[in-house]
């Protein structure tokens, strides 16, 4: 059984189209009218296999009935919608080539024990409405205070939600219950560099990173920046200056990322002095014990020259199913393709699915690890290695999956 | 002769108390109704030992009759508008001080051979209309484009001025012409704090820095943050904080004031590398020698990390007449005050002044270097210091200035 590789290609470059900018930027933001063209096409791709339903927090759930009653289904997914310009393969790869698979079995007329799913979640970029919000509404997480935020033009996420098709109320419904699927897997461009410089077709995500985001603030004294001589200054700027080289070096040292990606200095005028600067920190790292010493080596340092350190939110690690990422490799090995176990350095669908279902991803290259840009690119035979992956790992945990495991 | 030194004291207060906020701030920003509150006040004082007349750039200027005809006079002023949330010293001592002058002429029935003019300049802070808004129209240096800008909030210059009783189409009209007058001198205080660390009660002012102005701008790629790794980032903020720690070390080095005020980072979010830096440069000095050193090590070091330095503004020195300096130390010297020679890291409207007569300017110290903030504080002993020395300036200048100098 082989992917229809030239019609995933040929999926791929026509999604591509819908919410295609002058600039060459796909603009699908969630919940935006392309957003929603964009869901459709995929929806009628799937009504031609598949029992179609969008659930009440607007994810697109494809059933392909299996052949053994009383099996859960295994679901593939990913999203459609994209970042404020970004690429054509974020998202779009996953659920295409879970499609891709599931039109396999329909062409050669296979149903397998088990039914699949393919599921197109709704709103996974944080753009609108915080992130994963349709998977976390299916894995029961959703937070309905998120509803009542504004956007930054103004409007009420409830009320763009609700003019996309989706009523607030009963977003809370779309939960399913823990262990109502067999498992879920996901196919994603990786969005980093590591693939590319190890030249690596395949990355078998092990874990999701724990996030950690910080505000840090240090403290000078606003003075005339004429008048004020340099041995009398004490200027926030120079302060946080040694500490965002800090955050890259400590990152480096314990292999986690860092990042300072916003800063405000006050009062901001040319001709003063800084008073005081607010920065972000956000730390990510597989391991939570080395993001502890990462954050108190950093805390140290900031509050070493009188800075605030203040932690805003942090996000645990999820760790992949290891029977699901050991079936991976196996497809990936059947294959001949070399792959390389790796961590997500970001949140994905998969990490909420994480907690209703054992889950694991597939990653593809990202060319020069360019992401959430109209840059992003995974080449054909790329984006054909992470589909045919994708369904070789599905046949083997369909076949094994009550066998191993009991 | 004498200050009133109660007098002088009693009027700060007095003046103190227009504008007053209750955080105890003093906001009588140009062209505000404190402002026009205090000057209306100021011109009240004036009034009553000499004549008083507006000019079409608001400046009000009170003239002092002196005994020898023919003769220009000698001008002493400041201004009373204040930054907002500023303090009760800076601009209103140098106002107050030369009106104190005049009153003990006046009181003791002297006329000096000169005439004497004391001048409160219209709108000496940035705030509004740029700076030495009157002071530039009295040199003729006045750009009219100036009143086709908006505020921050979005009126229009030309109407706040209007609104303010200066009929925009004839401040050009202010304009005296080279040689009106046979010097100024301006009392201000220091807004640093080189006195205070000297424990010098007097700073005679032997030139006005030049200030030169920049927009730096370092280049990096916007991806994300969670899953590049740190070896393939390029980001710009990592980048511009060694700059930033240089421009400090370069200053010092120099014996310059160099800042970096603003920063803005693209796209600016805690989960993006920052992909452009954008950063207000500002050196400041004396001599125009060292400043060109320490704009190329900047603009070297700038560029040899990938950015672009861009010039915005370049004011040349200026230096303080010689003669004056000399009169000033002279008077100081006869009171037994001991002073410094210095510069002035700030523009003041003695810079512009300069244009159409020799001038020099007194400070006094300000309790550590606090400028532009309710905590601006300088003694009553300290104002006194300065006012005794103006008048002290003002005789001996009187006295000698055609004799000297023919």
């Amino acid at each position: 059984m082989e992917i229809d590789t030239a019609r995933l290609i040929g999926s791929l470059n026509e999604l591509g189209q819908i919410g295609l900018t002058e600039r060459g930027g796909l603009m699908r933001v969630a919940f935006s009218q392309a957003d929603l063209e964009g869901r459709a096409w995929v929806r009628e791709r799937m009504h031609a296999v598949m029992d179609v339903r969008v659930d009440p927090a607007g994810n697109t759930i494809g059933h392909y009935a299996g052949r053994e009653p009383g099996l859960l289904p295994i679901a593939l997914g990913s999203h459609t919608d994209t970042v404020p310009d970004g690429g054509k393969y974020d998202g779009a790869l996953g659920v295409l080539a879970a499609l891709a698979c599931v039109e396999a079995l329909a062409r050669d007329g296979v149903r397998l024990r088990h039914p699949v799913e393919v599921i197109n979640f709704n709103s996974e970029e944080a753009a609108v409405a915080g992130g994963t919000f349709g998977s976390r509404a299916m894995a029961g997480q959703f937070d309905p205070t998120i509803l009542q935020q504004t956007t930054a033009d103004g409007r009420l996420i409830a009320d763009i939600v609700r003019d996309a098709g989706v009523d607030p109320e009963k977003i809370v419904t779309a939960a399913r219950p823990e262990g109502s699927l067999a498992a879920y897997l996901e196919l994603h461009p990786e969005q980093g560099g590591r693939l590319e410089a190890a030249r690596s077709p395949i990355g078998v995500v092990e874990a999701i990173v724990a996030i950690r985001r910080f505000v840090v603030t240090f403290h000078g004294y606003a003075n005339h920046a004429g008048t004020t001589p340099m041995e009398q200054r004490r200027d926030a700027l120079v302060v946080a200056a040694p500490f965002i080289l800090a955050v890259r070096s400590t990152a480096i040292v314990h292999e986690v990322v860092g990042t300072v990606g916003t800063l405000r200095i006050e009062p901001g005028a040319s001709n003063v002095i800084p008073g005081r600067v607010d920065l972000s920190l956000e730390i990510r790292g597989q391991d939570d014990g080395v993001l502890d010493a990462v954050e108190l080596e950093l805390r140290t340092l900031a509050q070493g020259s009188g800075g605030d350190f203040t932690p805003i939110s942090a996000k645990p690690a999820v760790a992949s199913d290891p029977w699901l990422v050991a079936q991976l490799e196996a497809a990936s090995e059947s294959l001949g393709l070399p792959y390389q176990r790796m961590s997500s350095g970001a949140g994905h669908d998969a990490m909420c699915m994480a907690g209703i279902t054992r889950e694991a991803m597939l990653f593809v290259p990202s060319r020069g690890g360019v992401s959430h840009s109209p840059d992003e690119f995974t080449s054909d035979e790329q984006c054909i290695n992470g589909a045919r992956v994708l369904l070789a790992a599905l046949l083997r945990i369909d076949e094994r999956l009550d066998a191993d495991e009991g």
